[in-house]
């Protein structure tokens, strides 16, 4: 369409979409941002049944433009048309059937097998160029813009059933509707790998947040946990992303960690092995039976172990001989066969030798061919016999340990929701109280309550306001015991001193509740000095559990070890809510200092499943009830006994 | 020479070196390894300066090779000759007056300033085909092979005073003499950067070593230390040596952290802004004259923060003007231009524009031109004309971030040794009385008279062989106290529940005494129980530190908070002995713990010039006596209290 031509490059154009005599599929728009809407009501009525709106000046731009997108949208939605953008870069559709390429960019990319999603235009043109380079195809491209109407969402959904995509890669900047994605997300990856390339980590800003565990789910956090509950694998670079485009798109997922690196130089063998190791994949050596094969044909001077070095003197037999003892050798999950071509020795005749060993094996295979120089025929000839060719061993490494963590995640079992029996009704009454007082936050005995109620056992608190009652109630508690100031408006006790631990006997009692007494004063008027008193825990380990609601994916579960862990080694879980028992599992042995759980310098473990079942208990807590905002179990003590394993202190913060 | 043929490419050949009319002054033998001892023998007799023996065949392949490469040694000493190799793949200079490519490889490099050491010959091969295809020039380029005579600290010298050499790169597996690498890189980092890939990090397997100190200064430790004290840069991959060489070779080395972001695109902003912080960069926002400027010529809807998108209609143009105002912004200290090129904007014009704007600018410059595609006009002339181009803005940021640190190093002051009076005599004594014993290690009451007589805090020691005993030591040095089983064989009290700390009363020490010697029951025959008793220090906190011997680097100090810390964490420093002052400095505030010493949750700080003292006592220590294999300082307890700071126990083993 073109309001002034007749024709454009030889293409018969007419002034508005209601003068083409025939039916139209798609309506690319391109005009001025002010023509937009009428040219989309002419869409609308013309039948056209979806829109790719490229022209930029909306909801990006500020409030007038998020009014003209609005308006759009209205229009959209009234003939029940489908709209990819505005501000995007098109879309592109490689199926020969469809060949479309409805982007303003310079590349039409390979046809592949893997869809694409961008939500930067720019990116998406970056992408699409650099992977026309490396050989890389797609089925669909998607640069999805402003999503005014169809959403990454929407089309994640479309390429679950596409039979011409196998991968999916995105570029995120932020979610639209992250339980949506959850969803769909959770069930492709199951038969179709999602990559992501999610930017925008560090320019959120920290959020403000009174909690701890508020504080501490800055950032990026309830990113990681959605891309690990969904089984998506997160890259960091745009570079990572083809290196594991690449591998996917033409090798088998490897079935384990073990990886056999096969060179004919000890160098990048060694900075292989390096990276590998480093990325916590396995070497292996090899079987006496492949050694003994190897024996027969390669030098006496090479080393027959992982990596096998088969010095400098091997050429094309050489590889081929050994891959093919190397294939058979059951330790291995993925072969890297590392080339550095001397002058003396015919790249592409290399290249022929290890596809005809490894073309038709079961293992992962990635190749390496280091300094092979540009247009190596060597390169090409693999690239086009399906195995990825990578410049520096490192990549491989990375790609490996990428693709290798997704395999275990599919292998993992899929994890429970448990039901436990709890108390609804206390902890409704608890809350209406809260309510009816306008508190905006629950601690101190109601919030133990609270805890008791879902199973969560905790300590018991006795309060005393005079040294005389803090004895009485030490001795018949039983010693030792820990004190804490009972002042509501004092939310860190620690920092100002007021807290004792380890009272042992009642002259230390009436040291401690004179020392706190101290601390606290200047009391403001009609206030009343009293301290909360529970027995000590001893020989238990500090825990702390909690809850904060993200804005865009809600409730954000938190797990680490007590104090320091957590404030300075910042050693803490995030799941997102709710929790199966596998994912409750996960937190607590995905802790740095879980060693200190589990039985550390010849103690007995702690019990674990108690810790587990306290977690999913919270998550139950967290889904009966829908008004918190954040939740600190801190500290919630564990020790090898069960009946010592107990919540200290708790706060409920209300929303 | 050849035996056989008397011309070889139409250039003359003779059968043996002493046919040869003119002097020689450097011989390259590649005859068979049999054949090569006879030739370096008639290299001699002919007076050759130089040998480059790329021959195979020696130490690397075993005893009977190493002998064959003494005999050339020998050889080669007694004729007062210089030699490169054997087992290499040869030199090259590409000095036009000398133009001597001495290996058998296929690529002749570009000439350059960078002068590059490889100690794999595979690795100097792929290194020099990808620096073609980079454009990265060299000085001269050796591969040392087996390092027979000339060493990579012999080249390193070399290149200290080359003319032609401004910028070392290394690839290294192995150290010979680490002590001399330390002397002449210190020096040279201080004029020239050296840019190390050092593999092998993961094959050299776990040391076996008895003590804490040992077993944690695993793998790569002192590798680690020798880089960061002599201020080489170490990168992990033969990616980033590339990557850093270009900006090295091309721009000057950034003077801090701050960096401007300018861009035709968001997404790539964004990937870049994420990866700069991530790397421990700086993003100031614009200043205002800066803002200002820009506004006269850039559209509204861009964003005048940073990255500085210009938004996609950006052309050559207003590259030109944004770089004009950024690069008199005093914020910043570098600029990334980003340029995502459209179909419509022609790259080399933008290319052309962002090097006349920086051309005659102080800040380093790091252009990045994603997707532009293969064969680019715009980043073939930004590379011509010194301004390295990336493709992913990610390998900017680490690289800037490579270069910053060590622009921060040679900052920083240098450091002196400090000299303490201590008491030789006494320990001298000790030792002697040990080796009289012969003790394989020192603990107990000897071990705290050692540090004492080097001015090392610490804390007393009684010993009880009954309850009596204890309790009457107890209440004179005053409660609360720690006992410990005092038996020789235990040296991992904590494990068999051989420590009992904060006992408070006659009758808390009486149950101590009884559980303890429950715990090492049944005593041998002979022995007797008894434990030792020491004042608890109230309120401290633990660190370790300790010395362990590297079997290459010497004396590795190390450094860490106490228990878990060090054990689960990891969180731990070493460095080379000796210690300087800013070294010790280093080493306490490099722990990720650290904020607990420094006054965390309000609590006073430590008395950290004492644990700094401390270190340098210890340093003293171990340049005063050459007997300890290992020293174990556990643990050393800081307080905000000088007085109360204390070394709790100590173990020396001797060598």
């Amino acid at each position: 369409m073109n309001p002034k031509a007749q024709v454009i490059h030889s293409i018969k154009a007419y002034s508005t979409i209601l003068g083409v005599p025939d039916a139209v599929d798609l309506a690319i728009i391109i005009v001025r941002k002010e023509l937009v809407l009428d040219v989309v009501k002419q869409c609308g009525e013309k039948g056209v049944k979806g829109l790719v709106i490229i022209t930029a000046g909306f909801s990006e731009v500020g409030k007038e433009g998020k009014k003209r997108e609005l308006e759009v949208l209205k229009v959209v939605n009234d003939y029940g048309m489908n709209m990819i953008g505005p501000n995007c870069f098109g879309i592109v559709n490689t199926n020969p059937e469809i060949s479309l390429n409805a982007t303003f960019g310079k590349t039409y990319p390979k046809q592949g097998r893997i869809g694409f999603i961008t939500q930067s235009g720019a990116m998406g043109e970056a992408i699409m160029n650099t992977a026309k380079e490396l050989g890389i195809g797609f089925s669909v491209v998607a640069s999805i813009g402003n999503k005014a109407d169809i959403s990454s969402n929407d089309i994640l959904d479309y390429f679950k059933d596409d039979p011409n995509t196998d991968i999916i890669l995105m570029y995120l900047e932020n979610f639209g509707n992250p339980r949506k994605f959850t969803e769909i997300a959770r069930e492709i990856t199951q038969t179709k790998p999602i990559v992501v390339v999610k930017s925008g980590r560090t320019t959120l800003g920290a959020k403000a947040a009174s909690s701890h565990t508020g504080a501490l789910a800055g950032l990026d956090i309830g990113v990681d946990a959605l891309f690990e509950q969904t089984g998506v694998m997160r890259v960091e670079t745009v570079e990572e992303l083809f290196d594991v485009a690449s591998a996917l798109s033409n090798q088998p997922i490897p079935k384990g960690n073990s990886v056999c690196v096969v060179t004919n130089a000890g160098g990048p063998g060694i900075l292989a092995t390096d990276a590998l190791i480093n990325y916590g994949m396995e070497m292996p050596s090899l079987s006496p039976t492949t050694v003994k094969k190897l024996k027969k044909f390669i030098s006496a001077e090479a080393s027959f172990s992982n990596p096998m070095d088969m010095v400098a003197g091997a050429g094309a037999k050489e590889f081929k001989l050994t891959l093919d003892a190397v294939k058979n050798d059951k330790r291995y999950d993925s072969i890297i066969p590392i080339f550095v071509p001397p002058v003396t020795i015919n790249q592409l005749e290399v290249a022929q030798h290890i596809y005809e060993s490894v073309k038709d094996c079961d293992k992962t295979v990635l190749a390496c061919f280091m300094g092979a120089g540009e247009g190596s025929e060597g390169i090409k000839f693999l690239k086009e016999h399906n195995i990825p060719v990578y410049i520096f061993p490192e990549a491989i490494a990375k790609t490996l340990a990428t693709i290798s963590k997704h395999q275990k995640w599919l292998n993992k079992p899929k994890g429970k929701f448990r039901k436990f029996k709890v108390d609804e009704a206390s902890v409704q009454k608890i809350l209406d109280k809260a309510v009816k007082n306008k508190e905006k936050s629950i601690i101190g005995e109601d919030a133990i309550d609270i805890l008791k109620a879902y199973g969560i056992a905790a300590a018991e608190y006795s309060y005393a306001s005079s040294v005389k009652d803090a004895q009485n109630i030490s001795s018949s508690i039983g010693y030792p015991v820990v004190m804490k100031i009972n002042t509501p408006q004092i939310l860190h006790k620690t920092e100002i001193g007021g807290v004792k631990v380890d009272l042992r006997t009642n002259d230390e009692v009436k040291k401690a509740f004179n020392a706190l007494k101290k601390n606290v004063s200047p009391l403001k008027k009609g206030e009343s000095f009293s301290v909360s008193i529970q027995k000590m825990i001893v020989g238990g380990v500090e825990t702390v559990m909690g809850m904060t609601i993200d804005p865009s994916f809600g409730p954000l579960i938190m797990f680490g070890l007590g104090g320091i862990y957590v404030e300075i080694m910042k050693d803490v879980s995030f799941k997102i809510h709710p929790l199966t028992d596998v994912q409750a599992k996960d937190m607590v042995r995905s802790m740095k200092a879980f060693p200190l759980l589990n039985g550390f310098r010849g103690a007995p473990a702690v019990d674990i499943k108690m810790l587990e079942d306290t977690l999913l208990r919270l998550s139950q807590l967290i889904k009966d009830f829908d008004t918190f905002q954040e939740i600190d179990i801190n500290p919630f003590i564990v020790s090898p006994e069960r009946e010592l394993c107990k919540a200290v202190d708790a706060r409920f913060i209300l929303k």
